[in-house]
């Protein structure tokens, strides 16, 4: 029988999490919630989602938007076997006190959340055997995914000596025409920045130092990453198929004409089999490797909105106990959402 | 039996058109041309369009991509009823002379040439009944698509007596990541523009003047439009009547909460039902008009990439005459695309 | 004895207004004020500019950045003829309050203020003489003093029977780091926008339509006008003269490769010979004008930070009486500020 | 008698260079060089500076605009002791075939240019002493000169055991409008950048490697900077008061407000005394620095347009011995450009 979901937030990381689940085998979408009628209130509708209004709004603005609606936040929670918290910010832990109120309901926090709110962050590739069975798992945030992902790869094939990562920030989200800045370059004075520790929630002596400056774009967060291995790889050609034969990974050719993130995207847009033009990949070039020795360096691009998504529902398997392990559960993940077999 | 179509020229325009010719019942997608292997060729190829070689590059580049190719824009001339050219702006001139070279072959040209190109230029809304059965007929650029069809409602409702139109021009198409400016705004010193004579290439009486300005982004045009139209509406709640009933328009209502283009966009990468996350209908707002007696004001926006690709569906439907009119046209399109009912 | 003027409000427009006010001959900066130390903070103690404190912010934070101050805001009113408001928007309301509390204080207001905060509206080509000897004077918002500046010229030698003008505006200043859009246009959907009611604060009878779009850069804002004159010039040549022959404009030949608001603010940044690289005049083009009959259309760039400075200087003089009439005080402005003579 | 100085090529880098000698007491500007008219040719007039017409394009261009001129870049040359080759990227190597016919004459080139091209590539705090007499001096790029100058710190006060670099780059100068992304971040697939290498004209010993990504703003480029250093500072502190200590760095503090690049320009137009508002200095942040032992981070922003000027000020007074030292040069240098004394 299928596990129940809930969604509650639908917001950019909401939306997509609930597009991901009604796309499983295993997984039934029982609803999602939202606090105000918008265009994405009613194209939740329109997709057949349950549409149920968390916070005080009540339904007469709902009503008024010509939105039909099927409950409360609270009803919704009534019916689903776990929820996967996708609140903004800091709003999940408000929320944790709910779903703590109903002792048989599972829950999935985002990395905006603090690692304590959860038995356990996750990152499908590091740590899926860990997080079976438990009750409350945190699924990190799109930076730290991208790098748990690469860390996987390089801890299991050649040892992490030292790493060094400077992320460059997307600046906003497209949709979020409210903030900036417009021209100029932001340096995040938190150094090092909260991504190193956030990764170590998942590998604790990992030695990754990050720094981050923020720039006006929209569309994704690039790493610049130096690398020091343990052992040499043999040629950069290895470190290539490494990544290239890893699930969640994208790797670019140079005749393929992907100068940077604008045309990642418009890949995206012309693949045009998963629910959104998404990149759930990490996106990574050919070209964007270097190899001296023990030391390396490599780019990677991030898609913000949409990396975690199939995480968090190798989150649900692995607290379900639905899959063996987590080549399993990705497998069924990345199929239903078209990533690359 | 269906028309065989060709597209020479696989950018921006040329792979939506491709992907909509593929979902029509009266149409076959013969094949695609392009002139350079990139991830766009190996996506056409994956989706399964034929894909043959324009200019003289020559297989090599296509081989040592490891993208199969199925011969030259000679031969696909030769298995097709009519092409639609897609090849940049002015290029369409030099890939007529080709195509005069077969008698039985017919052509669909863009808005970037001029519309001495053709026999007649076109707009589904205004004029589809004068392109049956033309050999050479153009479809004009996305501003004046836009406009065109703008013009179709207002002339018809209300008459005009005069318009002027500020188009407020994206600078570059996502992909496009060379051009510039990245801050400031470009005011373009031909006055009028050309979209104003160009839309009288379809309704030459209409009294239209456009100007132009360049800014930095890359989502959508918009046009701000000062009409006196030759009738006063009763309201301005029939001026929206008027739009939301007409085919290939999208009012917005103010909780639907789309400030402007990029909330625009971010719908139709919400709806995932079209063949890309495109918006191929008019975009205006609920809060957008403005009327005073006779004149009117309203704002609209126009996503350059995909609007003028219902149209290019329904030129041909016009020139092989598959449709008796343009509403049965146009309703076989917009159901295939995903258009609003 | 020169007139004592402090400034109250010391962000972009204050610290222009500043700078300008201590280089007249007739004027005396006595101060001004800030609630918050700040570079510019350190930058006005710098130039010699005493520094008071506005708010209740205390002293502790300007002693622990290091900055000397004078005393409170209170204490600058009581040491000046006229207080110039250049608080943010609304905030000048209830600065108002205390200037009301001093019988022979006069005070100058911003145009984000409603125009009842003053007796008049000011824009120095338009009614220095009606402004004369007034104790609460406004000076209009940038667009405003851009729009009322081309109505002078328009109105005195052709007449205006209507006139439509779209604004263009920029999303933020240079240094406002935290406002969007960084890739999108936003209409602004009150239309018409106050632009066109707040000019007629000063010309009440001008049939001028105004609609705004909001654009992700931070140079300037750039109007698209399109005008019916109450009679036809003689040729376009005479529009230019008209308008290259009246201080506070200034139009680009085409050689000069001005191509857009980049390269106008490039050339203020050439001049260094205003207190800063702005640009206090009207933009306009010897390119951008169009002329048929008694029809015209032309752009103009309007740069927000700095284009009201030197009304608020002529404000100072028509309220004390400083100059006969709006020439000579222009005259004095204009030399010591660098403009164009 | 002061030493006559030519600049050929009047464009970012020439016009500031042409300012900048201008200010000198033992340096006299006989003149710029320039190819068409401009904006910026009609300024170098209104500032007295002589026009000379480099090129073919013939003095008719010129004439036409009104711009007066005083030769060729030949007439130009044979009356100057050193020119200052300011022309785009490339161009330096054909005009050193013209001023190689000229036994007599010195020339500095920039950063654009291979090392090849001059006997020493130069960086005031580095090595002044090493380029006293010569007669071809190449002075290193923007991003360079940037790391040369922290390397001079880093060296001689704790020596640099390995560093790595990420150069956040600025897609295009303000008055660039052409150049994009306009949305989007694209990866330099030249690993390490040429930025190391280039470092290592100057310190040939330095184990810096650097890494590049270009961004869409025109104001400053940033960089990130990963230092392990041979001995371990005391703290933080003694970091930065290194740098604050040295010519040509600005630290700002906490308190002043400065988020990013858009406040470092805002600081430096509101300053307002050099000849532009330029930051010609490395820019550095209290904050922005991080201490872990031996291991240093901290960000640098460096003004693209700028941050070359008072080197090749310094260049010419090495070439010519006017100076016994680089602190000497540097503060006649520093006081005319209104650097921080």
């Amino acid at each position: 029988m299928a596990v129940r979901v809930a969604v509650n937030g639908y917001g950019t990381i909401g939306k997509r999490v609930a597009d991901a689940v009604a796309r499983q085998p295993d997984l039934k979408l029982v609803g999602v919630a939202k606090t105000r009628p918008s265009f994405e209130a009613a194209t939740a509708v329109r997709k057949g989602y349950p549409l149920f209004i968390a916070g005080d709004a009540g339904t007469k603005a709902f009503e008024a938007a010509g939105i039909p609606t099927a409950g409360s936040l609270d009803d919704l929670l009534g019916q689903c076997d776990v929820v996967i918290d996708c609140a903004p910010e800091k709003v999940g832990k408000e929320n944790a006190k709910l779903y703590d109120r109903r002792s048989s309901l599972k829950a999935i926090f985002q990395g905006g959340e603090k690692a304590e709110i959860a038995e356990r962050s996750f990152s499908a590739l590091a740590n899926y055997g860990e997080c079976r069975g438990l009750r409350r798992v945190r699924v990190v945030s799109c930076n730290t995914t991208g790098l748990a992902r690469a860390a996987a790869i390089l801890r299991s094939r050649w040892g992490v000596a030292r790493w060094d990562a400077t992320i460059i920030r997307r600046a906003a989200d497209p949709a979020e025409s409210q903030r900036g800045p417009i021209n100029g370059i932001l340096p995040s004075f938190h150094i090092p920045s909260h991504h190193g520790p956030d990764v170590r929630t998942i590998y604790p002596d990992l030695h990754l130092r990050t720094t981050a400056v923020v720039v006006p774009t929209t569309l994704m967060h690039v790493h610049v990453n130096q690398v020091e291995l343990a052992r040499a790889p043999r040629d950069v050609e290895e470190l290539r198929e490494a990544f290239r034969g890893t699930r969640r990974f994208r790797l670019f050719h140079a005749w393929e004409g992907v100068a940077g993130t604008p045309q990642v995207m418009e890949y995206a847009r012309d693949l045009g089999i998963g629910p959104r033009p998404d990149m759930m990949e990490n996106v990574l070039w050919d070209e964007g490797f270097h190899l001296d020795g023990r030391e390396i360096a490599f780019f990677q691009a991030i898609h913000q909105e949409s990396i975690v998504v199939p995480e968090n529902i190798d989150a649900v398997r692995a607290m379900f106990d639905l899959a063996p392990d987590a080549e399993r559960s990705m497998a069924i993940t990345d199929r239903t959402l078209g990533l690359r077999p």
